[in-house]
């Protein structure tokens, strides 16, 4: 494990990009409630600088909201600019993805627009090979960082009518692989997390919090807690540099779709 | 097998996209050899054409060439109006891929610049979903047709180095196993043809051709014959309905690179 | 593709093992259709004769059949001196496994008994490794032969109630890649095939005199046909040794489970 | 988090089976650390008797030595009568294999006697199978539990001259996912650990006392320090239930062998 213990002043800065109620601000949360300052990202800058101000209350923490367009080269160029602005990235996380429908239902193929399906390879691909090449100079300098990726079962097994999210997808976790083989020497760690179903609504008290009786609980509806998923991201970062792990996957134990 | 003593007239065309000295000129004359008529798609016209000339003079076929940049949607679509106008596309083998270098070798992920990924993504990915939208139609309307997607080492693994290339052909997988699950049931053959290794040249005669000593050869420098390639992209659109193969790799027996 | 012109004499045998009424059957008289002197191996003697009476009778081929016991190491050898007795076995396929149950449904894994555990590791693994063993001399020393192994969906994918089938198929999987990457540059084809889905009934007549009508068929209830299957090992014994197969999967193009 | 505050008596046993002075000891030791009773198993009890002693002593803790040979499921028996009059098996960690060889070189398939064939299966596979039946049954009546199966890069790809260790571990690696499907929903986690590379000596001192100069150091010499596998082992154990990992990797930054 990485030594906690040592003073803020040589904490960086996690960026987490790819922030709606579940999975990014939890993620966001989990780093914050961890000592890190926190820049969040995402298009929708009003509900972003909710979840900020609710974060830094809640975690006494620093969160800076910053607007990203992922599909958009300059956006994503300037939104950067701001995050190296508050110092040293230490942690990358990427969740961008470009929701092909409005309700998750498949699309017959000759029915997607190459426009559709070039915005989805741009939000889910080119974003994040874009926003490494913002954060990878500094950690390559520093010898330590973590770029994570969000995965779904999409990047490993192609879907009738989803050919928009898994060509993302697929793509996404070639990305993840190559940054690891190359920069993993140089002490980045890169991985690739395998989010298994569909992420419901945290089930709070903070799962540190929960009673030992949760321990013999059904698990629920089948959806995954985004504040237990974001355990994992974080105990990710912590792992020590002779045992990485370069893909994890995680879903529940009572899936809803299996 | 499929009835191959069907006349001319019932015989569709086979469109082969991305073809150099190689695999694609080994596959066009292949088909070609078999009866089909073929279209030969590059953006290099005048090699093109003298590939064309060549394979339409010894197999005595019609081959026919179109120039076509899978980066450019606009130059798909043009050049598919002129494959169309050609009779039912019965078969699409794509292959083109944007070369990262001139040389093959690795590139440093911060030397790459964001229109070269973008690029290649273009190429290997979004061309390919172009070109199997302008052909889908008529296969589904006759409920047959072969749709073959040309893969690598890099669309399994990701290769320091090597993330425009490993990106692109990962999201092209995901297409071809998209497209599998959606029109084989529409009667529509969709496979991914895994490369694995560097293709040399023919070795000639014809694989038909040689005698039986070559039998016991060493498979020489470890290189994979594109004649012997194109069998196997025959032999797929031969296979019948009720076994059907999504997935295959083609490897020599004496790797040069293991 | 090698040269199939030569006289019998230099030609091998065909040794299938693992034969019932559906696909080693098929795969049987395939090799015998295309001039194979064929083995057949089973437990069942009585039916095993009665299948090479009659593909002998169709084929004007000569078939043996040879009682084996895959779980059995002292069965295998004795089966196999008999096999190599009629002369150089250039070509085995190992369909055999043992059946978790007469009716295929899932097993709860606590009623499993642990000497039927080792029965399917011995029937899919052990016997797969020891009938190689048998034959990997001859085809070292001539330097050829091809050696087909039979998979299923259970060797890429554990499934809650088979692990019995799973344990011995994944080993099995395992086998194969490692035989190919050793005996490969030795002039011997290593190959995999996993076969997804149901095998029904022959369809009848044999793939190659069916009718163009059938192209447009429906793929009919979603089997595979073992005849058609049986194309694709003959194809993959086929391939020129600068460009073979190490896995390749057949399902139906209208799968009745998806 | 499961909440760790739960007082002893309710805490279960950690099995640890297949325990050597790297790994197996490293998690032997983390989950003494933790506050469990452990008990440790292997064939060689008096190496392990030493192991119990140094634990139990460091770490305040119980810890029971018991020997056991995985090949034999008559000892496999015995040895978890022993386990399970100590309590409720809480944890199962399976470690054990069959050393092909003393000196890790690989061997000439032709070499390899069908008895250490059938050995390594017995090991790597059957033993795994027969210890996972004597704790499911007490972790399935309480709703919870966590099984954890040791594998390594021969786990997923077959390697030349290693068919008894890979055919053993992906046989391994199907059981834990056919476990894990039939299990979770009951509350068992079933985890599948893939250690890709070499275990070295632990480094320590402990990595949560190790001095932040230590995250810029090099990774050392390319092996995987057991004490920080083992930290991974303990948090997959501490998953909450609506996200559990089936598979995870783990190998150096710095890989000795890429």
């Amino acid at each position: 494990m990485r030594n906690m213990t040592s003073s803020g002043s040589s904490r960086g800065i996690a960026a987490i990009v790819g922030v709606g109620p579940k999975l990014g601000r939890s993620i966001a949360r989990k780093f914050a409630h961890e000592g890190y300052t926190v820049a969040i990202l995402a298009r929708d800058l009003g509900r972003l600088s909710r979840f900020a101000d609710e974060i830094a209350r809640e975690e006494k923490a620093q969160v800076f909201a910053i607007r990203i367009d992922c599909s958009d080269s300059r956006s994503v160029r300037e939104a950067f600019e701001g995050v190296l602005s508050l110092g040293f990235v230490e942690v990358l996380v990427y969740n961008a993805y470009y929701p092909q429908t409005s309700n998750w239902n498949p699309t017959c193929f000759q029915d997607i627009r190459i426009d559709s399906f070039e915005k989805s390879l741009a939000v889910s691909t080119v974003g994040a090979f874009h926003c490494a090449q913002q954060v990878l100079p500094g950690m390559v300098e520093r010898g330590r960082g973590t770029i994570l990726f969000t995965g779904c079962s999409a990047s490993l097994n192609g879907i009738a009518g989803y050919s928009e999210l898994c060509c993302g997808k697929f793509a996404l976790r070639a990305l993840s692989q190559c940054l690891a083989r190359e920069f993993q020497p140089q002490g980045v760690h890169v991985a690739h997390v395998i989010i298994d179903g569909v992420v419901g609504p945290p089930r709070g008290p903070r799962p540190s919090q929960r009673a030992a009786v949760d321990e013999q609980g059904s698990g629920g509806d089948g959806t995954l807690d985004p504040d237990a998923l974001a355990q994992t991201y974080w105990y990710l970062h912590l792992q020590d540099r002779t045992a990485w792990t370069q893909e994890i996957d995680l879903r529940s134990s009572n899936p809803r779709f299996s």
